[in-house]
C-alpha cells in the first residue's frame, strides 16, 4: 500500500470523484414527484426549491402523472426538454437502478438516492441492487447515497432535504459530511442555535459511490469553507481519506470528527502482540494524529470545536491562560487541564503587576485567574485584565469567562471580548455550563468576534485541540514517500546494522574460549552449559549469572563440567553459551500493516503483560524523531524512562533511534514479513544503548 | 480515628450542628442595612424578604441610620424590640466579630456572614478575625460562611441572597450545598432552566462553623428533599461528612457531587509505595464508593444526575436498554457504554418478537435499538415498543430517545414516555445533544414524568450512576464498627496465621538438613549458600534455582561447598537457605491511614513499577468480599488473573481472602504501624494460594 501523492492514485489518476454536479447542478429533476407520496418528501424538497426561487431549472418526473404543482410532469429523462445534471431520486429501492440508467443514457450526471435497502442489512436482493447501481457509477454517474437524507449547498440555495427546517440554516464557513442520516439535520439545527453557519452539508449514506474523501476534497477546494465537520462510522477508501486529510491540513482547514466504533476491538486473528493490541480505533487515532484531524468525544463537542475553529485564528503555541471571576471554575479548569494535558501558561511579572490592581481586594494575579465576584460587575476592569494577558508573551491562547445574554440590552459589551482578541493571543470565551442561546446571544457572539464555548470540560478539550492543531500545522503536512527499497537478509541483522543490537553472546567450546568470548562481550555475563544431558540446567547448577571477570568464567565453567560428570558420568559436554547480562527497562516495539491504513508502529511497556497493561502508543509509519518522543511521552509508564526511585535515567535517545530504525527496517522487509515485534527491547542506562532481547518476525503467507 | 455511629461523636455526642436557625429563623436582622452600601446587597436581600411578604419579622441594624425603607433602624441587637434568631451580616470583615458578639450576648442564635478576608488568603489579620469568630461559635453561635453568597429556604420563602433572580427558582426536591459562592446561583439558575426544583440551598463559604456535613444532615432530615447536590473543594470534618453520607444513603437520598482537586497529587512525603500512590482524589473516590456518593465530572453532569435522581425511581438492577430512531446514536451509545462500563441489557425473544413489526422496514430488534427514521413519525409505535421493552425482565433501566418541544403544540405526546414509565423498568429520556429548554419543554417534561437528559455522554454517565447507586442501596449502609482489638506479634506472622503465608523456606546447616527442609517445603526449591566469603553468591554458583528432589538438593549443596572451598580455601560455610519457588502473578496490596478519611486498602499490579503503572484500586477499610472482587475487576490488568495466553487462571479466591485478611491484620496493628505493604503478593495457580514474598511495615513515629 504505497503512500500516494495527495489526491492522486496509481499512475497519477485523481482519486477524488467530482461532487460538483451534486452541489452545483445547472438543472435538476425530482424523480418520483407526487403530492403526498414517499412520506411527503418530494413535496417538501420541491417546496425548498420553490422557496429559493428555483435558482436552476427544476423538472418533475413521474410516469403516472401529467401535472403537479402547476407544472408539467414528464414520464422519463428522455422526455425532458433538456438533459439534467442532477436527479433527486425519491422512489422505492426497487425502481432506482432502472430510473437512473435511463437518466444516465439521457445525459444525467449525478443522483441523490434517498432509498435504503441497498444491501446494508446484508440481504441478497439489496446487494444485487447495490451492485447494479455501482456498475452505473463505473460508467460515470456520480451517486450520493443510497440511504442518505440529502444534501445542502447554501451558497447556491440548493436545499435537497425533505423538511422546511433547513431553510433557517445560516450561511457560513462550516462544511459538513455525516454518514449518519438520522443525526445530520438535528446536528445542523443545534449548530445553528450556537451560531454556526454552513457552506455545504451532505448526508453521505451508504457511500456506494461518492464518499467522505470526495466530499472533503470538494470542501477543501471551496473558498467559502473554513472548517470541515464530520460524523463517521467507517472509512470506505482509507488512502483517499488520508489524501483528502493531507490536502485539508495543507489548506489549514481543520477537519473535526465524531467517529463511532471506539468500543470495537481489533479484528486481527493473530498470534502476535502487535496484531492483538491494535484496535481499529487506535489506528484511526494514529491517522488523526498524522493529519491533524481533530477527534471529538461527541456531538456537542463537535459543535464547540467547529465553532472555535471557524472563529479564532490559529495560535502561535499551545499555552493557555484562563481568566474569570469564579473561584469554582478555576479549580475545575485545573482538573480538566490536567486530564487532557493542556499546557497552562505562566504569566509574566509585568502582566501580574498590570492586572493586580484590577482584581477584587485580597485576590492575587495568577493563571487560572479568579478576579473575584466583584469583577463580574466591572467589565471595564475585566477588559483591561484580558487585554494585558492577551499581550503576555507567555500566553498563546486566552479563555475569557463569558456568558451570552438571553435578551438584547442585558449588561455586557461585546467590545470586552473584541478588545482582547485584537491582542497577540488567540481568544475564546468560556461559559461554565451549557445555556440556552437566543438571537440576542448569537448577535452578541458575532459582535464580539470570539466563540462562546459552553461547558468547562468541552472548553478545555477544544482548547487542547486548538493548540495541537496549530502545532501540527507548524510541522507541516507529513512528507509523502514512495515505496521503500526492499532490504534483504535476516531482520535481526538489519536491526543490528541499524544500531539495534541483540545482547552480545555466543557459543564457546571450552572454558578458556568462554572466558575469551566474555572478554569480547564485556562483563557481567551469564554462562549456561550446553549438553544433551543437561536439559534441566538448573539442577546441576548449569546456569550462573553475573560473572564479573575472566577468572570467574573459567571457574564457573569448570565447576559446571565437574557437576555434569558427577550427576551423569557418561555425559557429553558440547560447550557453553556466554551471554551479555542486560539490566534495563523492558519496552515493546511492534510494526505491522493495518488492513485499512497501512504500516504502523506501536511502542509501550514490554514484557509478557503488554496487552494487559495496554500502555501503548500508535503512529502511522514513517515517524520522525519528534513523533517517536511524543509516543514515549504519552505513556503512563513514561516516568520509568527517567531517573526513577534511585535508578539512573534510561537511554531514551537510543530508544528513539531504535524506534526510527525499526520503522525503516520494517518498510524494507514488508514484502516478506507481515509483522515484526521486539519484546523486550531492553533500554539500558543513559549512554549504554538498547538491546533487542527477543525479535520475532511473522512471514507473510 | 475510630468509625463512629452515624451522627454521633465520641461519647455519643451529636456531630452535626443545627442548621435550623439559618434556614428557619423566627426572626431576622439585617446587619449593615443601608440604601446603597455594600454593593447594594442589603437592599437586594431586603427586597427579597419584602417580595415574600416578610414571612417572619425583619429588623434593620445600622448605628449610622434611624430610618430606612419606611422602617426604624436600630443601632444594635440590644436595642431591638425582641431577640432575633438570625443575623444577615453584610458589613466589612473588620466589624463582623464585634457585631455578632454583641448579638450573641443579646439572644442571637445564628448568622450568615458574607464578608471575605477571614484568613482564606493566609494573611495574619484575617486569621485572627477567623479565630475570634470561631470562639463565638464555640459559645454556641451558628455561622454560615464567612465568604459565602447566601442561603435559600424555598419552603419558608427565605431568599437570603443579594439578587432578584433567585425569586424565579422553583420549589422541588433538590437540596444544594456549594462551597463555591461564584458558581452557586448560576448553577441553580441553569438547573431551573432544565426543570430542577429546590428545597434548601446554601453557599457554605469558608465553613468556619457550619459545614457540608451539617447541611447534608439537615437535608436528609427534611422530608421535602429527595436529592442532595454539592460542589465541594475540600472536606473540613471527614468523619462527620461520612456520617452524613451514611445517613443519606440509609434514607435513599442520593448525594451528587462535583469536587475539584482531582489534579492534585497526594501529599504524603513517604517512602512507601502505598503513600506515594494514594492521591487525595483516589481516597475521596473510595469514600464515594463506600457511601454511594455519585461523583459527577462537571457542573452540567451535576444537573443531569440531579434531574434523574429527583425524577426516576431506583431500578432493580443496572442493565440498560436504549431505544430510539437514530442509527448514529446507537453507535455512540455503545462507545460511551463501553467507556464507563455500563451493562447493556439483552432483550428477550418475546420482546424482540413484539417490537419487530413496529420498526422501519429492514431493521431488526436489538439493544441498543434503532427503529429507523420513520419511527420518529410514528409515536404510537414508539410508545408500544418502549412499553414492551420496559416490561422485559432483562431490562432494569430504559432510556428513550426524546427531545423536549421548544413551543407548546409541537408534535409529541408526554404520554409516550409516561406509558413506558409505568412499566417495570426505570425510565429516562435522552436527547442526543444539549438543547435550549423553554417553558413548553419543562411543562412537557413534567407531564411525561421522566427526566429528559441532554447529551449522550452525559446520559450514559448518569445511567451508570443510577445502576451503581441502586446496587449500593441494595447492599445497605456499610456496617459501622468500633475500633479493632489490637493484635500483637510480627505482621508476617499475623498474616501467615490468616492464610497469607510467606514463601516456605528456612536455614539449614548441612546439605542433609537442606534436603530435609526442602522435603517439608515442597518442590521445586531454590538453594543459596550462606558464608561470609560468598558475598557475590553467583560467582561461585552459590544460587541454584528449581531443584526438583532431595537428591538434587544434596548434590547442589555439596557442589556449592566444593566451589566455595576451591575459590577461597579458608572460607567458612555457615549453611544454606532453602526457599520455595513461587511462579505466579505479582500483585501489590497496601494498607495505610489517609490523614482525612482513615484506613484504606489499595490493590493492583505489583512489582517495582507499581506507581508508574498506576493500575490500582482504592477502598476504605473494612472491605467485604464483594468489594475486594470489585477492586480486582476494576483493574486494567484484571485479565492477568484469568487464563491468559495459555497459562492457567490464578488463585483469585485466595487473593480475595488475602486482601480481607490483610485489612483485618492492619486494623489490629494500626496503633503500631503506619503502613503495611505486600509487594509482591504472588498469586499462584488456582487452588495453590498466594505467597507474601515481600512484606514491609512502617512503624509509627
Amino acid at each position: 500500500m504505497p503512500i500516494l501523492p495527495p489526491g492522486r492514485g496509481p499512475g497519477g489518476v485523481e482519486v477524488f470523484r467530482s461532487v460538483e454536479q451534486l452541489f452545483r447542478p445547472r438543472s435538476i429533476a425530482i424523480v418520483g414527484a407526487s403530492e403526498s407520496g414517499a412520506g411527503g418528501w418530494p413535496r417538501a424538497i420541491f417546496g425548498n426549491l420553490a422557496h429559493a426561487g428555483f435558482p436552476v431549472p427544476v423538472y418533475l418526473i413521474n410516469p403516472r402523472r401529467d401535472r403537479l404543482w402547476d407544472r408539467d410532469v414528464y414520464p422519463s429523462f428522455a422526455s425532458l426538454p433538456e438533459p439534467v445534471d442532477l436527479a433527486l431520486t425519491i422512489i422505492p429501492a426497487e425502481s432506482v437502478v432502472d430510473a437512473l440508467a435511463e437518466g444516465h443514457a439521457n445525459g444525467l450526471k449525478a443522483a441523490l438516492v434517498f432509498a435504503a435497502r441497498f444491501g446494508e442489512g446484508g440481504d441478497e436482493a439489496g446487494g444485487a441492487r447495490a451492485q447494479a447501481l455501482a456498475e452505473l457509477c463505473d460508467e460515470g454517474l456520480r451517486v450520493c447515497g443510497p440511504n442518505c437524507m440529502g444534501a445542502l449547498a447554501l451558497p447556491e440555495s440548493h436545499l435537497f432535504y425533505p423538511a422546511e427546517r433547513v431553510r433557517a440554516l445560516p450561511r457560513g464557513g462550516v462544511g459538513v459530511v455525516f454518514q449518519s442520516g438520522g443525526t445530520f439535520q438535528y446536528w445542523l439545527g443545534q449548530g445553528a442555535v450556537r451560531g454556526l453557519g454552513f457552506s455545504y452539508a451532505v448526508s453521505s449514506g451508504n457511500e456506494l459511490d461518492l464518499d467522505v474523501a470526495d466530499y472533503i476534497a470538494f470542501l477543501v477546494d471551496d473558498p467559502g469553507t473554513r472548517v470541515i465537520a464530520c460524523m463517521l462510522e467507517g472509512i470506505r477508501r482509507p488512502e483517499a481519506f488520508m489524501a483528502a486529510a493531507a490536502r485539508a491540513l495543507a489548506a489549514a482547514k481543520p477537519i473535526v470528527v465524531v467517529k463511532t466504533g471506539a468500543s470495537e476491538r481489533g479484528r486481527s486473528a493473530t498470534e502476535s502482540h502487535t496484531g492483538a493490541v491494535a484496535g481499529d480505533d487506535d489506528i484511526f487515532n494514529a491517522v488523526c494524529d498524522r493529519y491533524g484531524i481533530v477527534r471529538c468525544h461527541g456531538l456537542d463537542d463537535l459543535i464547540e470545536t467547529a465553532l472555535m475553529f471557524s472563529t479564532v485564528r490559529l495560535p502561535r503555541g499551545p499555552r493557555v491562560a484562563f481568566a474569570g471571576y469564579s473561584g469554582g471554575a478555576t479549580g475545575l479548569f485545573l482538573d480538566y487541564a490536567s486530564e487532557v494535558g493542556l499546557p497552562v501558561a505562566e504569566l509574566s511579572g509585568e502582566t501580574k503587576a498590570a492586572i493586580a490592581p484590577l482584581l477584587d481586594r485580597g485576590l492575587k494575579p495568577s493563571n487560572p485567574l479568579d478576579g473575584g465576584a466583584g469583577l463580574a460587575g466591572r467589565p471595564q476592569d475585566f477588559k483591561e485584565i484580558c487585554k494585558a494577558i492577551a499581550e503576555d508573551p507567555g500566553v498563546d491562547i486566552l479563555s475569557m469567562q463569558g456568558q451570552l445574554p438571553a435578551q438584547g440590552g442585558e449588561r455586557g459589551d461585546p467590545e470586552t471580548f473584541a478588545a482582547a482578541s485584537r491582542g497577540a493571543a488567540s481568544v475564546v470565551a468560556h461559559g461554565r455550563m451549557g445555556q440556552n442561546v437566543t438571537d440576542a446571544g448569537r448577535a452578541f457572539q458575532t459582535a464580539a468576534g470570539v466563540p462562546f464555548l459552553q461547558g468547562l470540560p468541552e472548553t478545555v478539550r477544544s482548547l487542547k485541540a486548538l493548540g495541537s492543531y496549530a502545532e501540527r500545522r507548524r510541522r507541516g503536512v507529513p512528507a509523502e514517500r514512495g515505496p521503500a527499497a526492499p532490504l534483504s537478509g535476516p531482520v535481526a541483522q538489519l536491526l543490528a546494522t541499524a544500531n539495534v543490537p541483540e545482547p552480545g553472546g555466543g557459543f564457546a567450546a571450552t572454558a578458556a574460549d568462554a572466558a575469551g568470548l566474555a572478554d569480547e562481550i564485556g562483563y557481567p555475563v551469564a554462562l549456561k552449559i550446553v549438553s544433551p544431558q543437561a536439559v534441566h540446567k538448573t539442577e546441576i547448577g548449569g546456569v550462573v549469572l553475573g560473572l564479573g571477570d575472566a577468572g570467574s568464567v573459567v571457574r564457573a565453567a569448570d565447576g559446571m563440567q565437574a557437576r555434569l560428570r558427577e550427576a551423569e558420568p557418561g555425559a557429553q559436554l558440547d560447550g557453553f553459551l556466554v551471554q551479555e547480562m542486560t539490566d534495563g527497562l523492558e519496552m515493546f516495539v511492534g510494526l505491522r500493516d493495518d488492513p485499512q491504513f497501512g504500516p504502523f508502529i506501536v511502542a509501550g511497556l514490554g514484557g509478557v503483560h503488554v496487552e494487559a497493561l495496554g500502555d501503548l502508543a500508535f503512529r502511522l509509519l514513517p515517524i520522525d524523531e519528534t513523533e517517536a518522543r511524543e509516543m514515549l511521552d504519552s505513556l503512563r509508564g513514561r516516568v520509568l524512562l527517567g531517573p526513577y526511585r534511585g535508578r539512573a535515567a534510561r537511554d531514551v535517545d537510543a530508544l528513539v533511534r531504535a524506534m526510527l530504525a525499526a520503522g525503516e527496517v520494517y518498510s524494507g522487509v514488508r514484502d516478506r514479513f507481515a509483522d515484526i515485534e521486539i519484546n523486550p527491547l531492553t533500554v539500558l542506562a543513559e549512554g549504554e544503548g538498547v538491546r533487542a532481547v527477543d525479535i520475532r518476525e511473522t512471514p507473510r503467507r
